[in-house]
């Protein structure tokens, strides 16, 4: 390990504040390598932290944290304020299970106060804060730390409309670096590169006030530039924030404390609105191989910190992602109306495999999940066939979308909802728990899981050919078990299931990726003599009622299983037999779901584990409803 | 009915484009007559539409509609509209059961390409069929409508971020009336207004080149305008939108078709990209009784069109809006941390009670539910006790704000959750059916639902004194059935059900306001000889396990009845019975929920007759499930 002798002196934020701007730029020197070493061995989000380690010595070391309420949007670049914030010892345990999360949480931290994981909120919950200081609560300034990318989001303009309006003393600190997780996109991203047109490290401009809290030099230097961007105002630089009625300052260069540390403490000193600072930054900033990596480091996997070379994982099986993406681009070649809309998640998605072939079919709408289902909903209007690949988790971002632009109007928008199920080392933020529930109980919507990719592959198919109105399916992070894929999938037929295994004393009814944990609970039942039934769902909407009804003919029990909370498939199944008068008893119906509860992040399996929804939790479950008795076998707990 | 000699001309849109100018000033008064005499008898959006009336008809003889697609964003405006597009003869059937929608609808006509009724949709939409043209689809150009409050939404601004990057040919005429619902908000608002704080009837800036296409003397006013403009750039005046990277133009009068038609034709003739046509008009123009009112005639009863003086309706119970409002006031008196987050409804959800005494604790953020959700969670976070009032329609604007950053960090937000279930002649687009749905859904959320207005009081302070989470309450518009009410509301156990009538045969349990249609259906079966049990659930989340359980125990039918969509209230019952082994058929159970299909407008009672939810139904089901006969009665179908 590098020696750290300055951050070694610091236990506490405050300890920051009473040391000299030298010893400040020793800590920040400290804290990068402590970074490179740690994420050296967990992986993460490396570049995005390393592009704000000045920032992060310099607010702590100016303002009075945590009674000032620091908020970092997304919280993925927050490795540095962990490593400042007494977190420092715990900071290998980083996305493992039982250890410290990924982003900023509240239960972790005071120095956390409003956890994040999705974009685009700082600015929001910083305003609460703000206000509950103003209404007597016990607590100090707020400020928000926002890239480039969030703020393009419209949550964050929301916000900034809001806070200009109210007036009150705000701090938002623009961390510009030109790169979210894809290369910026959007107008707001084009307007911010004018801005620093010229070399970094001239503050162009400073709201006339502020100035007077400047050492002399930077004084001078802030005066002119202002006087000098005035004159200049043709192209109305900064007046974007400043008709938002912010104060605006900047942009000013983000690794550079002597910069840093005056610009803020004369906007602490100063400041009786609100105020945006525009930081410049480069992701990676101080570590070479992030620095030159295409995605800057964005998120690494265990590397060599000498040389930044990154630990071969075992050759993985193509991940559902992967299929997805090239089942698209398969319909793009053959479909001339097959375009696809991704909200800043182009590599993610996999709809960069599209793009690279038909760039002008695929849309990167930016951080803007409420737009990005709208302008799908208006393409297939226009008589497109669009494909809105958005992750469950963010779905959430455009549900009223979903409902009022495209289900209502029964457009054909294809939703492929990638991270369904839990995600791992993401943890609870990023679960794609809730989409089933959210999209069967609209009108209209056809709602598809994917129990393996072969299954995904047909279900791109079958939703490129849906005219008849909106399609959904999803699939999980990752790769499931291997299994043949066809050269193209085949359309299925809509509402209808498939039948895996024929037995006769219980049937495990399967909707989506866990279908092979429940091939594996039939293993086990069939080792203890009983004989299940495997069936495959395929869709939670429409029903497979026919399916349905005849296993609960023919068996002892049927166990309704997905990657999902209560509300989702098994709750239709449910609905649809008790309305029937068909829950007589005869047949003990049971819903495995996820439970009641967020689950920290861990390896997927042992997420499962911990949501009781392994082979054996499935088959105990199945038996017990059957009325079985479970052989005292190995492996059965 | 006032003669309209030249609107009688108007047989369709491309007659408007062979009349001369002066002809289509006579179409516009024409319609504005119309539109005065119809919504007189039918009420409806009255000032929003006689604001557009020389809006609607310079577009429509101006550009080819419908191959170009005409986009009114909430689409309350249309009126003038409709009657220029073939819908003239039924405008006396508007927002009435079978009529005309109150918005655009694109199963109405072929000139609504896009139909709308919520917010700030019309320039994502516009997008997309920019696309479709441009990617070789039948459609011609696309032209969004939007207001200064719609296009204030985060959405909105997401549109133009992508539309100005993407930079095709596309118009979006911004509508700057000053006047949303209610006064604007926002500090969008504000800069809107310095635009043009000089006397209108002059452009004050045209994009270069546009200015070649206009008739000379504009042409020359327009050129003197725009050098002027910039010669006085240091406010930066019109580079908000041009920074995001449309050509801007205005702002005009827009009830002046001499400003108006030379302008769309001159954007239509040379427009390459996007461009924004700021136009200002008066909400009520043209018709005093609107125009002097406070809120400019936004929406009406019926009224006589010589005096505008509104039918009385007949005295109503107080609504569960006012209930709530008064309900609040009284929290908030009793205790300084109550605050109130309204996204631009304070009239709509009550809050404007707390609001007239307690302005600097209630927040209007403006359409803008998303940051609405988590500016509230961070006052809660701060310590204060935040009550979010949205309807439930709007709620899924915000709900990833409310997954991520209220429900998972466990926040105390209070959700008042009004518009629940249908909503009569607002119909399917502002229907709350989905909120129980996509709330029980998440872990540490509390969701209620008031069987009348002195629960609701009860829910309301119920609400303020739950610190250990969010909690969530919903209610109908309108009034219910009379009930006392009392002085302040009682807290109410979490997770504790109430029972009202004991019976023994069959037993309804109704969650939220349909409570007095079950009474009702107990009365019906009362008269058939039937005993049955009526019970408030008060709670889908926690359920009051226990009341569910004797329930099930001691009857021969158990009917879960709520407003709302299937995978709610009824699917949390089933879930819970069903993993206990609990359906076995010696009480059937049945879920009476919305069904799976959007309702069209009408009255309340008439929607929920056709959605299988009166009393009737309600008994039928019940001696259905329990087996037992209904005798051929009156009444009884």
């Amino acid at each position: 390990m590098t020696p750290t002798p300055f951050l070694d002196r610091v236990t506490d934020t405050a300890d920051l504040r009473q040391m000299t701007d030298a010893a400040l730029a020793g800590v920040a020197a400290d804290v990068r390598n402590s970074v490179i070493e740690s994420v050296a061995v967990t992986g993460g989000h490396l570049g995005s932290s390393l592009g704000v380690v000045e920032l992060a010595v310099a607010i702590h070391a100016v303002f009075d944290t945590p009674r000032d309420k620091l908020v970092w949007d997304v919280g993925h670049q927050c490795y540095p304020h962990k490593i400042l914030t007494g977190r420092r010892d715990r900071m290998l345990t980083l996305r493992q299970e039982g250890g410290l999360s990924g982003f900023t949480k509240r239960s972790e931290s005071v120095f956390d106060p409003f956890g994040a994981a999705h974009s685009s909120t700082s600015i929001s919950a910083a305003l609460g804060f703000a206000v509950g200081r103003d209404l007597g609560m016990d607590t100090g300034d707020a400020i928000a730390v926002i890239g480039d990318g969030a703020i393009s989001a419209g949550m964050a303009y929301e916000a900034m409309n809001n806070a200009g309006a109210e007036g009150r003393r705000l701090f938002v600190i623009l961390n510009d670096n030109e790169m979210s997780i894809a290369p910026p996109v959007g107008a707001m991203s084009k307007y911010l590169s004018s801005l620093y047109a010229g070399p970094l490290g001239q503050m162009h401009r400073m709201a006339e006030g502020f100035e007077a809290a400047l050492p002399g030099p930077l004084r001078d230097h802030a005066r002119r530039a202002r006087q000098l961007v005035t004159g200049v105002a043709a192209g109305g630089q900064g007046s974007l924030f400043e008709a938002l009625g912010f104060s605006y300052i900047g942009p000013i260069d983000g690794h550079d404390l002597t910069q840093l540390l005056p610009v803020l403490r004369a906007a602490r000193t100063r400041a009786t609105g609100p105020v945006l600072i525009h930081v410049c930054t480069v992701k990676g900033k101080g570590y070479a191989p992030a620095e030159t990596a295409s995605d800057r480091g964005h998120g690494v996997g265990k590397f060599d910190p000498a040389t930044g070379v990154q630990a071969k994982g075992k050759p993985a099986p193509k991940s559902y992602t992967q299929v997805f993406g090239e089942a698209l681009l398969g319909e793009a070649t053959r479909d001339p109306r097959v375009v696809a809309v991704t909200a800043a998640m182009p590599g993610g998605t996999g709809v960069d495999i599209m793009q690279a072939r038909f760039p002008g079919r695929v849309f990167d709408v930016g951080i803007a999940e409420q737009h990005g289902v709208t302008f799908a909903a208006g393409m297939a209007a226009s008589g497109l066939r669009p494909f809105a690949a958005i992750y469950s988790t963010f779905l959430q971002r455009g549900y009223d979308q979903i409902v009022h632009d495209v289900a209502l109007q029964n457009l054909p928008v294809r939703f492929a909802i990638d991270r369904a199920g839990l995600v791992g080392q993401d943890g609870a933020t990023h679960a794609g728990a809730f989409d089933v529930g959210f999209l069967t109980a609209l009108p209209n919507m056809v709602v598809m899981a994917a129990g393996d990719a072969a299954e995904l592959q047909h279900m791109v198919r079958t939703a490129a050919d849906h005219d008849a109105g909106p399609i959904a399916f999803r699939y999980p992070r990752g790769a499931g078990d291997a299994v043949t894929l066809p050269e193209r999938g085949e359309i299925i037929a809509i509402g209808k299931g498939r039948v895996l295994v024929e037995g006769s004393d219980v049937a495990i009814l399967s909707f989506g990726a866990h279908l092979g944990e429940c091939r594996r609970a039939c293993a086990l039942m069939t080792a203890q003599g009983v004989t299940p039934t495997l069936a495959d769902a395929r869709f939670a909407k429409p029903l497979d009622r026919d399916l349905i009804r005849q296993l609960l003919r023919h068996h002892k029990a049927l166990i309704c299983v997905e990657q999902g909370s209560r509300g989702g498939f098994g709750a239709m199944v449910l609905h649809d037999l008790a309305n029937d008068g068909l829950l007589d008893g005869r047949c003990q119906v049971r819903t495995m779901t996820l439970p009641d509860r967020y689950i920290d992040q861990a390896s997927p399996e042992a997420m499962y584990a911990e949501a009781g929804l392994t082979a054996v939790d499935i088959a105990a479950t199945a038996l017990e409803a059957a009325g079985l008795r479970m052989k005292p076998v190995m492996g059965l707990a």
